[in-house]
């Protein structure tokens, strides 16, 4: 995970431009986008990050024969200046002066604008193509990826072995996945779904894999007919003898390389087919195209499926919730404890101390697979950076007068988790002390409130930052996030943000509750729990804790708390303390203890 | 205001179908819109009323040779069902199965539908002309209404007299207000902007009128050159010699029939013109079409300038609103006193009766034009019907066991007021004080918000519901509205709503608060006030309260009340006592006092 040499870069994106010459292209569109369009790609697939040295999670590049604009969004301002630096770059907000607008600007009329359309999704190339066309520039797709021409040593495609989810943790079979699947083929009058999202795929297969990190799943395609046929596009090396065994008969193997094959011969002028408009490469659409298809574009009908956990997979969350809530509690205790002792000593503890500390005390699960998430473990002003990362050349000291923030999260077998906890060591940085409580306010406000069926995530997030807007403050990123089931930490649809997001909260969700507060340079506070949405009144929902972990009252200001936040507090800890009790240490339950008792 | 009966509907009914015969068209569109798409019209354009009986604020009905389809919101779905009563009527929700589609549904392929294209904004006709085209049915303009030709009694266009709004009130002078209206066509290229809102109009003139009821507006549609050539489309009677005088020279008054000729003859095919798609007739969008125009379709640059008050307009409104108080505050004494009074000795108060005394107590304030809006005077379970109204027929006693609700407002010569109170006397109803609390407690958490620039009022909205949540209550009606400077009591854009509203809310902005909650049959409560946002901490804004009443708090649970809420009312009152002190009687101070005292 370095950052390329500058030199390295330039040569790279010298020879993209020898490539363009030959494709006879003016522009080339770099994504960080895969096939798949989400959040984690494979190493393999890092054009991006091969091209340019950024190596942020979303971004887009448009390399000229004069420029490279690089285009990201709030998140990495700082980060794309430092790894793209000098002049053959320039750089743009990704939202504010999008990559579609600057094409207009800065191409000549008439220009040819290559990319990959397996790299973009339908709603990614209707921008490029509407702002385009008035100006008689072309969009024009390139089927072999220039970059794959120019990365002499890019890793090979990923070929994670595939393993099956079994029923005792899916709770669901694949019969009755494919069942509800075609009958809402039947309401839409759908012939063919094509799915483009892995975990989709791996959810609707019970299936899980090990293609890119933290998402446990295999990169693969699907096209599924309403006659219950389902193909299955996916490299035959992931699949062991077992696994190919236990798959449901209707479930046919291809290779991915015949998925566009497949997909236009599957297809007519009769044919009605859906296809998700932002998660499926544009390529998809255009095949459809070609052969006349009556497309339905909307969101997946499996992303509205898995949103909803089934009572296993919300038995499972709760079970793998009591395992990491033991992996965290004994790191808080651990840290809390040796963060004063090794500073006193003048070997303090570090940001990857905690970091490999934490990961030891998770693996120490059986049921735990890996990380869900890259892990923040950050002390002082390295917090006030949401998306912050150790690494050789990172790695501060924890000391007892700072604040320290982790965020990390497990895959277990039975669920995925993701928690931050913020600590302090005695010593409160300046205004921490009025920052944590009012993240403590705003935390305990949105996780008490009761909200009516048909609400939306946008709705309900002023709930949480009130108490930092009472005081001038606020956090420059969302509420929460939905969470899968051994699936991605960041699942969608469902949000809790100011942006609008149009999918109503329902129970059976799972949703994080995340607020938070960053200070430059001075600290960062974070405190986040995953919560159930399950019903309330009559009409009512609410949220259902799923998290269980100390949450560190040190810092909290106890006279401007209410009744009600001091006795969220004791009777929060006194479950941590009666579900993980039989599992810690006793120095750890003996920490738990204390933040019982000091509200009684 | 009654409902027409309906044997003489019935003739209407069967009038226009036989016109329908002669223009041949299968279907004719009948919107509660006149020409200018608000919501308050004249009696000239109460065509939906006059040919069905319905009388809600808004509302669309479809009439084939077979049925009469009427849809209407939520609102009016009970009061639709008994106005229209009867085997000629069919009931649907205008959002759930809105009219396009029952077109699409209702009418045979290639069928012709006729709309008076003066009654449909662009969005509407869109809606229309989209659904129909599939089946080749197509949607006709027909410029001579046949409602008008079929009402024999139809009153005539209102001529309701202009008068001039004094710079003293409005703040801005015409000349400043169009060079900033050019200024942004500038910005914009555009040539020509075509106003068709009233309130705009009027604002922007500085003058005000008499065509409506509640609205003091001539009705009028205007059309701004970017050359600063304004021609005002309105009907000559309406000015006397001083408003002629007054008008700057660069406005040309034309007959309202020459609106569309004048603008196809501005317009051609090198011209660009914007026009508001909410608020403005298809024939305008039609007319600008016809000659090639380029058509910027955006809200009106006069509803985005008029929406931020300036310094004048705010101080005004200041003013009304203590004239407003009084009235209130004094209408409240009196009512508490009297409502048990009159009980006592068997000659209760009804409902009309103190509609009567609260227009009476706002008449005797000298700057009082008139009211702003159809009181809602309810008592007892009429207060649970939203848009309830008293009439010959429904005048329900005021009793001291039940509560009673005023919603009501005033239009003075420096602004506009809107305010709710709900009273109870002694006798409180099975649940109405937990509920009443529940409201309070909305009001005041939203009311004392801080909030970051750029948040809209979708992003606040639960802020208010949420104590009503919390005990599994809820209010199917919007948190709050703008509200104009001696215009409309509900001014949009901005707006406080479950609903998405992409309007930032800025300073200089008014917006009621007006949580409620509304038990069927048994009783209603709701409490507004009307705020102006202001700058708050750094980057932040609030509410500054202008309305001036005392909240009963005879129905709060004390006990429940936090100490923010306590103090909250002890300062308002006491504000309450100061401003509103030298001007009522000392029956009505000293009730005004002990809602002080009682939080001392």
């Amino acid at each position: 995970m370095t950052t390329p040499k500058f030199a390295t870069t330039a040569e790279h994106i010298l020879a993209l431009r020898g490539q363009m010459k030959v494709l006879e292209v003016d522009a080339f569109v770099v994504p960080r986008f895969d096939a798949h369009q989400g959040e984690y790609i494979a190493a393999h697939d890092e054009r991006l990050r091969f091209l340019t040295g950024f190596s942020g999670s979303a971004g887009i590049a448009i390399v000229t024969h004069d420029t490279v604009a690089m285009f990201v969004d709030g998140r990495y301002s700082v980060q794309v200046r430092e790894e793209c630096a000098g002049e053959m770059f320039s750089h743009y907000h990704l939202f504010d002066s999008p990559p579609e607008t600057w094409l207009t600007q800065h191409l000549p009329a008439g220009s040819r604008v290559g990319f990959d359309p397996m790299h973009l999704p339908p709603v990614w190339f209707d921008r490029f193509a509407n702002a385009a066309a008035p100006s008689g520039t072309t969009i024009q797709p390139v089927f072999a990826n220039p970059i794959d021409t120019i990365w002499n040593e890019q890793p090979p495609k990923p070929e994670g072995q595939v393993v099956t989810m079994p029923l005792q943790f899916a709770g669901r079979g694949f019969d009755d996945k494919l069942a509800a699947l075609i009958d809402i083929m039947t309401q839409q009058d759908v012939h063919f779904h094509v799915e483009t999202q892995p975990d989709n795929i791996a959810w609707f297969l019970n299936v899980r894999g090990d293609d890119v990190a933290f998402l446990p799943v295999p990169l693969s395609f699907m096209i599924v007919a309403r006659t219950g046929v389902v193909s299955w596009f996916i490299a035959p090396e992931k699949l062991n003898q077992d696994v190919k065994d236990a798959l449901p008969d209707m479930v046919h193997c291809l290779d991915p390389d015949a998925f566009l094959h497949a997909l236009r011969d599957a297809t007519s002028d009769s044919v009605r087919v859906s296809i998700d408009p932002d998660f499926s490469p544009v390529a998809v659409r255009s095949a459809l195209e070609d052969k006349g298809a009556n497309i339905q574009v909307q969101r997946s009908p499996l992303t509205l499926t898995k949103m909803i956990k089934n009572p296993t997979e919300l038995e499972g969350l709760r079970a793998c919730h009591i395992e990491d809530g033991v992996a965290v509690t004994e790191f808080s205790a651990w840290l809390i404890d040796q963060v004063p002792k090794q500073a006193a000593i003048g070997i303090p503890l570090t940001e990857r101390d905690a970091e490999a500390k934490i990961l030891a005390l998770r693996q120490a699960h059986a049921s735990y697979l890996g990380d869900s998430f890259n892990a923040i473990s950050a002390a002082a002003g390295n917090a006030a950076m949401c998306h912050y990362a150790t690494s050789e050349n990172s790695n501060a000291p924890i000391l007892p007068t700072a604040a320290y923030l982790l965020d990390s999260g497990g895959q277990y077998e039975t669920g995925t988790t993701d928690i931050t906890r913020s600590f302090t060591f005695g010593t409160l940085p300046q205004g921490y002390a009025k920052a944590y409580t009012a993240v403590f306010k705003g935390f305990h406000a949105l996780c008490t409130l009761q909200f009516p069926h048909g609400t939306q995530g946008h709705q309900i997030d002023a709930v949480c930052r009130r108490p930092l807007w009472d005081i001038g403050l606020d956090y420059d990123h969302g509420t929460g996030h939905g969470i899968g089931h051994r699936l991605s930490v960041h699942e969608h649809p469902q949000r809790i943000a100011k942006q609008v997001n149009h999918v109503d909260l329902a129970p059976g969700m799972i949703l994080s509750i995340e607020p938070g507060y960053y200070l430059a340079e001075q600290f960062g506070i974070r405190i986040e729990n995953v919560f159930e949405i399950v019903e309330g009144d009559k009409g009512f929902m609410r949220f259902q804790n799923l998290t269980l972990a100390p949450i560190q009252t040190d810092a909290l200001l106890m006279d401007a708390l209410t009744d009600a936040e001091r006795e969220f507090l004791k009777n929060y800890h006194q479950i941590v303390v009666e579900k993980l009790g039989p599992f810690l240490t006793p120095a750890a339950l003996a920490w738990c203890q204390t933040n019982v008792d000091q509200f009684s």
